[in-house]
Formats: C-alpha cells, sequence, structure tokens
C-alpha cells in the first residue's frame, strides 16, 4: 500500500514566518471544548508515540528503523497541530494549562517553533539508533521547556 | 519505566503481516486505557478535519486549498492509526465501540482497507472545490459503513 506523504510541507514552511498554527480561515471550532478536545488528541498522540521511541532509545524495546521513522513522522505532524486550539475562549477552562499560557502567545511561539524544529530533526534522526538516541533527548527538552513554563500536570 | 506490553495478538496475527498501518513491532499500550484514548484522539483529529473538509465541500466555508490539503493530510494519516488500538484487552472497556468488532477483525481489516484508500484519495481530490465534493462523499461513506456496524453511538 502506498503510504501517503505525512508532513504538510507548506505548513511547515510557513509555520516560521506567519502564524500557521493560528487559526486559518478554515480552522474554526464550535465550542471551546471541540478546541480543547483538538490539542489534547493531538498531544496524546504525540505523546504516545514519543513514548514508543523513547523506549527504543533508551533500550527498553530493540530498536525498529520503520517503527522509528513512523513514529517521528506521528510526532512531527502532531507537533504542528494543536497550537490552535489555545483559543482565547478556552483559557479559563480545567484543563493541564496555565491560564498564563493566553497571556504569553509570543514566547509560546517561539517554543513551538523550537519543538517543531527538533521534530523535523527527529525524522531525519530516526534512521539509527545514536542519532535516535540524541534527538529524542532534544525533543523530550523542547516539550519539558514548555510544559515547565504552562502545563500545571499531568493530563 | 516499567510498562507492561499488552500483546495484541489478533491484531498482530491477521494485520501486521500485510497491512502498514497495522502494528509494528514496538507498539504497545501499557493499560487498555492507553489503548483506547490512542484510538480516540486519531479519531477525534481526523473527524475534527473531516467535518472542515465537510464545511468546504457544503459552501459553509470558502474552499481554500491550502487548508484542504492540510485537512486532507492528516484525515489521511489519522486513518491508518486507531486500529492498533483495538486491541483484545479493550473489548470489555465501556465505549462507543460495540464488542462484535473485536469478533469481525477481518472484516474490519476489509473497511479499514476502503477507508484508507478513500482517504488517500481524499488527499488528491483536496486541490479542487469539484473533486474535494465528491470525495469527501466517498470518505464519509467509508467511515459510515464501519460506524453503521460497530459503532453505537456518537463518542
Amino acid at each position: 500500500m502506498t503510504r501517503k506523504r505525512i508532513v504538510p510541507s507548506l505548513l511547515a514552511a510557513s509555520f516560521a514566518t506567519v502564524l500557521a498554527w493560528a487559526t486559518p480561515a478554515s480552522a474554526q471550532f464550535a465550542k471551546p471544548e471541540d478546541a480543547i478536545k483538538y490539542r489534547q488528541s493531538a498531544f496524546a498522540l504525540m505523546g504516545a508515540h514519543m513514548g514508543r521511541l523513547a523506549a527504543m532509545a533508551q533500550g527498553k524495546v530493540p530498536y525498529d528503523a520503520q517503527a522509528a521513522r513512523h513514529s517521528a513522522q506521528i510526532v512531527d505532524t502532531m507537533a504542528k497541530l494543536p497550537w490552535e486550539g489555545f483559543v482565547p475562549a478556552t483559557k479559563s477552562a480545567k484543563t493541564g494549562t496555565r491560564p498564563a499560557l493566553y497571556d504569553n502567545m509570543d514566547e509560546v511561539r517561539q517554543l513551538v517553533e523550537r519543538l517543531n524544529r527538533e521534530t523535523g530533526q527527529l525524522v531525519e534522526a530516526a534512521g539509527g539508533l545514536d542519532t535516535l538516541r540524541t534527538q529524542v533527548g532534544a525533543t523530550g527538552k523542547a516539550c519539558k521547556a514548555c510544559h515547565d513554563k504552562y502545563r500545571d500536570r499531568d493530563l
């Protein structure tokens, strides 16, 4: 079966220069809950596949290049999605997100750009165990940089 | 972390050898809830982007080729993910999935293959409004073919 391109390159290309992660014309959520569900779903898949990569990096699961590339591509694709779910209408919702995030969107954007750079490199790095190990660490740090500031707890 | 593997034996036996979307060697869920969360997250993102495409197809939102391609790619990527989350250990869980699904994995596989073909074509079709309209319909029918049989309710 043919596998379609996972990474929308034009999205990746436009991300750094314009607010591609901000709401494009067609990206709308009918309710704040929809936006929360959307971003949490993307985070859940990103986390699941980061977990698989970490297990390989740590030797808990045998390294498998195909599985690693698959997980890295999912991580990279998911890493571009959640941000549009942080719409102002969700600021007061009880989630794991600190409300301060909504007041610091410029910094959040920078943190997201860093994450997206790291996840892009993760796809490249997944082809070898040594490079994967290094890049899982770097990607994890990019996750943590934002979590430490804006996440209250594990979801 | 000590992760207890739930070996998706049914999936492994019937899916993994032939299908790219089937469980790779490293696919593991520590708990049944993790498998459910994983598949529901993929369905949620697939549904959100199908909704955006449907809104364009129905003229509720102006057609935007870039946004359409992005959504179609997400739908196509997500359409390959949820199935490994239907591990036997989740059969008795209270979700929107009818337990009969777990007893008819051969048919489910065929329904998923149909869906994957349609979502692949959706990516191609997203480049024009007329083709998008047609293919959103065809993709929706592929979703519905499985929902009608194996989904109890909207999640």
